[in-house]
């Protein structure tokens, strides 16, 4: 169980170790046995980055039980997922500016896998061992985009914009995912509150699953889906996506 | 007009502009004011690389009027597009290893956008000196997959398998890309042949539309969709994009 967290700090960058409010400074590569190098620093006196750069963000649609009977879907077979491109990308902390063309914007608090190992046509049980840890996602949303043309569902756009893929604090190692609860708070009154075991395909499986024919890279990120309770975003609202073992993903939205 | 080409040499990568067999070696970033070294290498001694590595590749649908036609699809009023990967990307002269999990898979040969300076909120005028030059690309699509759910159509899946991205050789500038053709040869015997003239929404417009709450970044590649004679690659095929002004992506199908 570690908390890896990346940071800046008078412009130099910088990951480590965080335990409470002390971070201990690690050098290396996070996914290729980092070494310590027996300094720490204050989380205060940093401004917290991404934990990670992921050359690929997949965003999965459709997996949660509860949301696909609500809303009358059928259980996929597969993973059924969209990109969400590095422009996207925030670390916590950052304030969103929501591009004029986005319209109405909705939060969408999620769980994320990080991977730790290259994965191409993995197994379950290869899969999990491919999985370095885990974070918060908002999988922010413009749903007048989405449905803007009726021959084409613009999942990449409507979920593509500026600042739309906010992830972190940091990456939680390990966690058995089916003991969590992910929840979201608009302006700290909670909107979303649902456990990870209620997805429809789990970790490994869908690691394993979105390997097939498809190399999954060390820093590659997969928001596993949301589930019910997504709404708005109000304007100037915070929004912070809690998974407890992990963390609390905050973002004001300008 | 220049042809810009990146390769490596005994494990040094480099890039510079290519005239005829010759590459005159350039150093600095590309993409802001690069300088000529002095140095000439022969193209037959390098190992041609990928032209730049994108941070996005943006791909579009249905953006031919001879293909939309054909088809029976209705005029988009705005880019539709998917995102693919970063595994997908393969160099010119790359042998591409069908993945098993794609079934029957499809070219589509395609001019690709290459972005020069970063784009946001730009309109047409700003977005033609955001365009750095222009690419070839292969669009290359698993059709079973693309259908397989029919809740949810898997664009980014069915486009974004291991090598289903191939483009180059080079990055071409100071074309009119309204002037190009685009050929597709499968073992030599053409495919297509359609005038990039026929574009629903041109480069400029594409450029500006898409750069709506949404950044491009120099290196950012956006191939812009396809026209009529889209067919399948048989095994060990090798299939050419070719468009006179800029070059020939050939890759040989496993």
């Amino acid at each position: 169980m570690a908390l890896w967290i990346r940071y800046s700090q008078d412009g130099r960058g910088g990951f480590g170790r965080l335990d409470g409010n002390r971070i201990a400074v690690f050098a290396g590569d996070l996914f290729s046995d980092p070494t310590p190098t027996g300094e720490t620093v204050d989380l205060a006196e940093v401004t917290v980055d991404l934990p990670c750069r992921p050359s690929k963000f997949i965003a999965l649609w459709n997996n949660f039980h509860a949301m696909a009977e609500k809303q009358e879907l059928t259980q996929p077979e597969a993973p059924l997922f969209l990109l969400k491109p590095a422009n996207t990308y925030r670390p916590s902390g950052a304030v969103i500016a929501v591009p004029e063309a986005a319209g109405r914007v909705m939060y969408e608090g999620e769980l994320g896998i990080v991977i730790g190992k290259a994965a191409r046509d993995v197994d379950e049980t290869e899969a999990a061992a491919c999985i370095f840890g885990y974070t918060c996602i908002n999988d922010v949303t413009a749903p007048s985009i989405l449905k803007a043309d009726p021959s084409f569902a613009q999942w990449c756009r409507a979920k593509g914009l500026d600042g739309f893929g906010p992830f972190g604090p940091v990456i939680a190692t390990g966690l058995d995912p089916a003991s969590l609860t992910v929840r979201t708070l608009v302006n700290g009154r909670e909107r979303q509150n649902y456990p990870v075991s209620d997805m429809i395909i789990p970790p490994a499986q869908l690691v394993s699953m979105l390997s097939q024919g498809m190399t999954l890279e060390p820093g590659d990120v997969i928001a596993c889906g949301t589930s019910n309770g997504v709404g708005p975003i109000p304007k100037e609202a915070t929004v912070e996506v809690v998974i407890d073992g992990i963390g609390t993903l905050s973002n004001r939205f300008a």
